[in-house]
């Protein structure tokens, strides 16, 4: 399933721009990373427990957010881009 | 339907917090604010495209990037918030 991720943390802190890296490489792992703070994930239901659990134990929840969207199966037939850097299709790329 | 709108700014510069600034009246005039630039919108097919036409004005397609996914109209069913500042319903208000 397509899973966005969503993770809101004042960068103003070195702790802060700290989490955020680590919560970027906890998700580049299941997907790509296509704005700042927002990540596209492709999991199945077992994946997702599992970096849903990675990322909890990083966070601080008393002052960050993060949200999980799931879009389903067919989810990045629903995304739209205006702008500067779109996201990679994380579907299409071959494993070699 | 609901749609989220996600919007990537360098908002170092005078600049790009005056466009988030922007965007976020533009969409919480649709919706709310649910994190600094992710924005949870319940809208029909009109007002969707008024909503795009308004943030295609103000943002710099250049080094701004927005994102658009639209969750249909049960999306608010397959959103999980972890941590702080959970989002508002923007269905379930009342307007008296």
């Amino acid at each position: 399933m397509f899973v966005l991720v969503t993770y809101d943390v004042n960068t103003e802190s070195p702790e802060g721009r700290r989490r955020l890296r680590t919560v970027a490489r906890i998700c580049m792992n299941y997907g790509t990373r296509v704005q700042n703070s927002v990540f596209e994930c492709v999991v199945d239901s077992v994946q997702l427990m599992e970096m849903k659990t990675k990322i909890g134990e990083v966070i601080d929840p008393a002052i960050d957010s993060v949200r999980y969207y799931n879009l389903g199966k067919h989810g990045r037939d629903h995304v739209e881009h205006v702008g500067a850097k779109p996201g990679l299709n994380v579907e299409g790329v071959l494993i070699l």
